[in-house]
């Protein structure tokens, strides 16, 4: 299953028309020495990705009864950080691996340097994003900069990929495991429902937003937890990057903790449990409740 | 000359203890399995640095009359980022430096992938830093993220970097050199001015406010063309990196395009430019203009 197959197809061409323009806004440049490094962030922004988290945080606006362009600021920021991220895991002191989304990664394309340099003016770009003037108000635009600060800091996604390197081969236990991924992949996934649901303008404290941070941090674990099965199990062309990437490294995943069957499990737990966190919800939370069907049963 | 010994001594040691502690609260933790990547980001961050760009926007501050509590976020925050942005520039992808600061490059204490990711994770807490409850206001927060991500990414710090690397042994021009002097050092400068001055409320419209911008932009190209000067003529004890650590590369400097008596001129213009700007101030910016002086004196 694949993301347009289960969203409302109509509906994820319509978002993903509205980020593919934001981010083409956000990429553009005049400056003809710049080219190149304009054109590797591109590379490293575009198709053919999922945009998971840009859809997460356009439907988190929604379900909270935000119009859909008070998101985009969102939208594309989490994008651009998404980017950023896997730019710099696939780099040779990281990951070092050869192939991103079915295409040559982008330090195989454009060169280490330049690849680093990219990710590193991606995350920048993506603060810039979360900071435009929009419709969403000056003291909303502020805290989505905290929340993002954090999710994607030593206490977020650096931090989770810091215990990725740190954890490989050291036989981890579950709980490290846990904490890795909650770090490495949760972190940015809660960002984009939570950040999403803060540009509706909705009240932070009411128990709804508290739902949906629930909602965010099952769907945030049962990613990792697909992303490590489909690494066993899935077809190295379709999936669009090399299967079992993660073992020669002897990497920590979900499957090698708790086995194959263990881990299909434990992702339908969290289906589950994010779906219950939507309870109080009506129709207007359709589009989330199906993102998280398509996180634990996706292909890709 | 040091910063030190030209800035009254008693105000920079005062500067210096706040920063430090300012440092230190958003560098610490509660996790024990990120002991590793605190540190190395600490490694990165503290001593024996100059701390030019928090004392600028310290001083930038009080110039527009403002307390210095006001400016604390921001003068944080341009230090972790010109740490992050020494880290990755000494990456071996980029300048494959080995001694930063007379100590060893992070990457050779830490290892390559942990400074790669204590890069990201700092300029993560850098706009964390900017964002974080002060006694400024949201507005001018908000004002300053976007001040900073445009001063770092693509068209900033990032894209100097870029250029750095794309000019290297390409015989630029000195058009070429001032631009990459000017988004890779000159734009954090500039930032460190100009959020420093917005820190203290003031009406961002003023004239002493563009007078500050053109202040920072002189001595912004300054502090390159003496780094560049630094680089021939320096003892490498003193300046704790290798002399010459530009020329193996063939990269471009404002010697190699002017020469050295020319470059050394070209900082006195500089210079000139300015004190020139700061004529509207009274004693309230003479913290900035001594800090001129330092710029285009230093012998670190």
């Amino acid at each position: 299953m694949q993301i347009h197959e289960t969203v409302n197809s109509e509906r994820y061409l319509t978002l993903r028309a509205r980020l593919d323009n934001g981010l083409r806004k956000r990429l553009t440049h005049s400056s003809p020495s710049l080219e190149k490094l304009y054109n590797a962030m591109a590379y490293g922004v575009f198709e053919p990705g999922k945009c998971l988290r840009p859809i997460l945080a356009y439907s988190a606006c929604e379900a909270m009864g935000g119009p859909l362009d008070a998101a985009d600021g969102v939208a594309c920021a989490v994008e651009l950080m998404h980017a950023y991220s896997l730019i710099h895991d696939d780099l040779p002191a990281l990951d070092d691996a050869l192939v991103r989304r079915g295409k040559p990664a982008l330090h195989v394309a454009y060169g280490e340097s330049t690849a680093l340099i990219a990710g590193d003016a991606l995350q920048a770009l993506a603060f810039e994003s979360l900071a435009q003037p929009s419709t969403v108000s000056v003291g909303i635009r502020l805290q989505m900069v905290a929340v993002m600060a954090r999710a994607v800091g030593p206490a977020g996604l650096a931090g989770g990929q810091f215990l990725d390197i740190t954890l490989a081969g050291a036989r981890p236990t579950p709980e490290q495991i846990a904490e890795m991924q909650r770090l490495k992949t949760g972190a940015l996934i809660e960002a984009s429902v939570v950040m999403g649901a803060m540009a509706s303008g909705a009240n932070v404290e009411t128990s709804h937003f508290v739902a949906l941070r629930k909602y965010a941090e099952q769907i945030g674990r049962a990613f990792q937890v697909r992303d490590d099965i489909l690494d066993v199990v899935a077809d190295p062309v379709a999936l669009g990057k090399a299967v079992h990437a993660d073992q020669p490294a002897d990497k920590s995943t979900a499957v090698s903790s708790l086995g194959l069957e263990g881990a299909r499990h434990y992702a339908w737990q969290l289906l589950q449990g994010a779906l219950t966190a939507l309870e109080a919800f009506g129709p207007e939370a359709d589009a989330l409740r199906q993102l998280a069907h398509v996180v634990v049963e996706r292909d890709l």
